[in-house]
């Protein structure tokens, strides 16, 4: 078995690896597919420098990486073989299908869903992955396969506007200007909604949402007490934008917890309840690809602005520290396809 | 203008006053009640200990009460005089029917509701008390003046029922065997929750929820994660019932915070978003009157067990401060027409 | 007091007369409207044509027209003078705000609204009307005069659009093309539906729609089954369009009838059992008018390719009658303030 | 191989026969169930009577029955052994697991479920039956056979009161006196709806509903005007009683249409829009077997008195008949493992 398919493997804190593993054959109801572009997401980067999230650790070598796209180029014995040659974006997590979660339609909530990059589970930077053909989702012909890939934090801004039940009446609010607060912004105004604005710090990544027709205000004008918002997606994970941001909520306000940080956060019980407002926690996505793939071609949602950086599979490493390096980075992307090249990413 | 209306009048902190105060003339939507039994919530005790609950500031003087039951004997000029007679529960907020929540239905989050006993509004222990006639529902017959004014509490266990959708598959987890902890736990029952599980520090509480046919818990015993919770109603208003209420839920589990306590409470954002629950601020009722006096009415709740102390009107200040002395206190009643007594309540 | 208001005043069937009464004074909660435009609803011409629409019976002289818009001259002793001046979309049923459907916030269910041009209630097609304060909607300064007039069927679409839960991935059909189809058509648009196909025999119909570019198809092209709604919006109100649209919809699909036509309509229980499908009544709206404002103001909805007609009130007959004359007319609009002219009205 | 398991295959028109066909083996997923009881539903006698249900044909022989339970006596190889012994109520219809409907937990939609006794799919009269085992519900120790089977049309009356959402304002009409309906009242009554009234022509039926505690009135005393619904379980599939119960509908009333009778029913539009009325076709249920056993091992749902006939294996053809012979029988029940007898069945 000849070892071609190279795979970026994080075998502890800071120590990624590019090794040759054997090109993996996909199961009956599997396609295989030759990987185009990988997103980098703030949790790969956590892993590879803490070596666990939570109570996830990278106890044996893994493949990083789970906001992928590629190319059919194999097929299972009971998968329609027309489907080689697919541009798919790959849905990370393959749920079980049998468990009270799945069957009642909340496979997100899988308690045996196995999610690429989660350990002991395997990403996808690497030339060739297989998936459960259901998830390896048809993208429409007019996206490149950076634009594919996208549909994964995309998904996150659906699930969580479905969550919140956003609609034409709604004035929204997404504090954190970060990839996933830039796409949930976007794809919160394909909702219709009446308003939407989104806060931060750092006044670049207000200047990309306002490029992208946003709405965007410095998060320390939020509580001038102008703007009431409907809907509260906290994309953050910061206990002072949740803060801000439920104080600038209109009462029966729908509240997404979306960003990741703190592990508790404090909430002001007086105003929760004075105002019935709803808070829920979004797990990542369940039945969001197809429509986030379509608000990419649409244009609704516009990926490119976000993609700052873009490496090489030998250069993955490069890619999980540049947020190090550049304070502007937003979103880079591994392709593995791509050659290597010295500098010049953007 | 005889002055033939007793009242019980809070001055300040600690300072509560029996006044004589006109008759009030009903308007013309009004009911005129001749006040029967008046429930001591804790709002009221925190008013006389404190002379404030968060924004609220007793500032001049106010008739304390608001849990009241009493017989209509006069109308105002559009109310049908066929109503002298009726014993009715009194909702204590009359909303402005003209504001954005009150066209919506959610008349209990109307920013210009008159609140009885909420300053400056006055309450309702007193011999004479008038209210908008929609907002006297008339009572079964079957039903006592104090179980007619239990109707109060009882709508904030069928509000919270509601915003959580209590239903037949549901295992609901009441965090709190106080008054409304009580309540709400048969109002779950009475919704057919599929088990109501009720949890205290207070063993004596415990055993009062066991004689209403409810299970009760140990709160320490909460954390052996025997017991998933589809619903938690938190009626505490403590940081450690709330964690470990929120600990023993269920994937997709609603959770309604009822108590108050803290202004600030923490909250796992791991587990609320892994979990992907939902937790929802509950703030007085809307449209709940009518079926917590038929839940009391069938036997669905029981009252009864919760009425530890009876009150004459002169006898309010022992109400408010029963709480300090009794550690078995937990719902004192006044009844403005109940002749003084030296002692001896039960 | 001086006559100076002309009003349409409907006399019976087919008998429309231009008449002088007073000026009417606001109430302490109203405004006086100088009107500026009103649209001719179907309902408008069956009145005229034959003097009743099912209970509503025209039993005495009543002011015809209700879809209007105009600038406010004078206000009530209890609203800001300060709206003097300004143009508004009168929402046309003004309800009760005392009875179990106004108080759980579905005010359009009220059984005591006093709806324009409702058997007894006078409607609008005069120079001045009253109407209370809080249906009176500020219109958004770009607005002209007959584009705030169709917030009235602009608002029936938002309706519709809500009580269907229309969102991204929803496959819309909309069954006939008249006015509110094709305003329903752009208001699902507006939600983000994924898709949505208006149909109709009429092939002058699907031009505008497609002129204001939707997908239009012929009914007759509906059976082929090729497409599958998730959400089907019934404003024809012929039963052939209703069987088609049934037919053609996806498992778990939503059907709002909006269309007026037969008064019982044969549905097929197979169907709607097998995929589960959920028929729902709307009548009127209710919270729509101000979003319906900025759907218009933001280009989502345009309402100027069907405004086919421009009358003066004098020639309000003529307005009710167009329909009858010319195939084309989609939606005629009597502008009190305009001058008679004798022909050319588009 | 011994073919040591009789079943009752219908060979065509009024055509059964007992045949011995081996012992199914069980898939690595499935249990081995010796079946105790098969309830006897309207659509047996149809397959019987007809040979066909709408585009559902008999045209190979067919085992019928499909409510059912039994006794675990074998597992496949992925199925934990321990479950030998059990007793189950099986849950017919077992979906693909894969498709969208089943994916969005729709899996009564599932356009590949294979369902017991619908052609050509083999049903359960037969002492040995096999089912995949998550579809094997696990049936409380206080339950007999006879009522572990009656889980399934149980489940129906669960399905539709989800499906309208009855909680405890709920005042519920169910239409149809028959096994389901007698059965969706009293699930309903466990809902803790305020009011359940239970209509139909046939006196015997309406004594049997008062016998289970319902109130019952005769279809001809509905239209008397003086209940309202806000819940209207269809269960009879007639127009008369769809009509009657219409026309008892409350404001914004849901109705689920669970009887199959007519292919097309009459809804009368202007009542329909003009209360804003929801009508669901409701079709088989989903998630609903664990909570039906438990409503039924509680007391909640009394199936015995709908048990009017006992039947052995051998005497099929006449539990499919009793009901052309006996106007008071209801539920017909064949228990395999029963001796036949000469007569006496109830």
């Amino acid at each position: 078995m000849t070892h071609d398919n190279p795979c970026a493997v994080l075998h502890g804190v800071r120590d990624l690896r590019v090794e040759y593993r054997p090109r993996p054959a996909p199961g009956p109801h599997d396609v295989l597919v030759e990987i185009a572009a990988v997103g980098i997401c703030g949790s790969d980067v956590h892993y590879y420098e803490e070596g666990r999230i939570g109570p996830y650790v990278v106890e044996s070598p893994m493949i990083i990486g789970h906001e992928a796209s590629g190319t059919v180029v194999a097929t299972g014995t009971e998968v329609d073989p027309g489907r080689v040659g697919e541009l798919v974006a790959l849905e990370p997590g393959v749920p079980c299908r049998h468990c009270e979660q799945c069957m009642a339609g909340r496979y997100n909530l899988c308690p045996d869903v196995r999610f690429f990059a989660t350990p002991p589970v395997d990403g996808v930077i690497a030339r060739y992955a297989t998936i459960d053909a259901d998830f390896a989702h048809p993208s429409p012909t007019e996206l490149s396969a950076v634009q594919a890939a996208m549909a994964e934090p995309t998904s996150v801004g659906v699930w969580a506007a479905r969550k919140t039940r956003i609609s034409v009446t709604d004035r929204v609010l997404v504090t954190g200007a970060g990839p996933v607060g830039l796409l949930a912004a976007q794809v919160a105004r394909a909702h219709g909604a009446d308003r939407v604005v989104v806060s931060d710090l750092n006044e670049h990544r207000l200047a990309i949402a306002r490029d992208l027709g946003l709405e965007a205000v410095s998060a320390d004008d939020l509580s001038t007490g102008t703007f009431e918002a409907d809907v509260l997606l906290e994309c953050s994970g910061a206990q002072p934008a949740l803060t801000s941001g439920i104080t600038a909520t209109a009462p029966a306000a729908r509240i997404a917890l979306i960003g990741m940080g703190a592990d508790d956060v404090s909430i002001p019980v007086p105003l929760v309840q004075g105002r019935e407002l709803t808070i829920s926690g979004v797990f990542r996505y369940a039945h969001c690809y197809p429509v986030a793939l379509r608000m990419i071609a649409s244009g609704a949602v516009r990926t490119d602005p976000l993609i700052t950086h873009h490496f090489a599979l030998d250069e993955t490493e490069d890619a999980l520290t540049v947020g190090r390096r550049d304070p502007e980075a937003i979103k880079p992307v591994v392709e593995p396809g791509r050659r290597q090249e010295s500098e010049n990413h953007r």
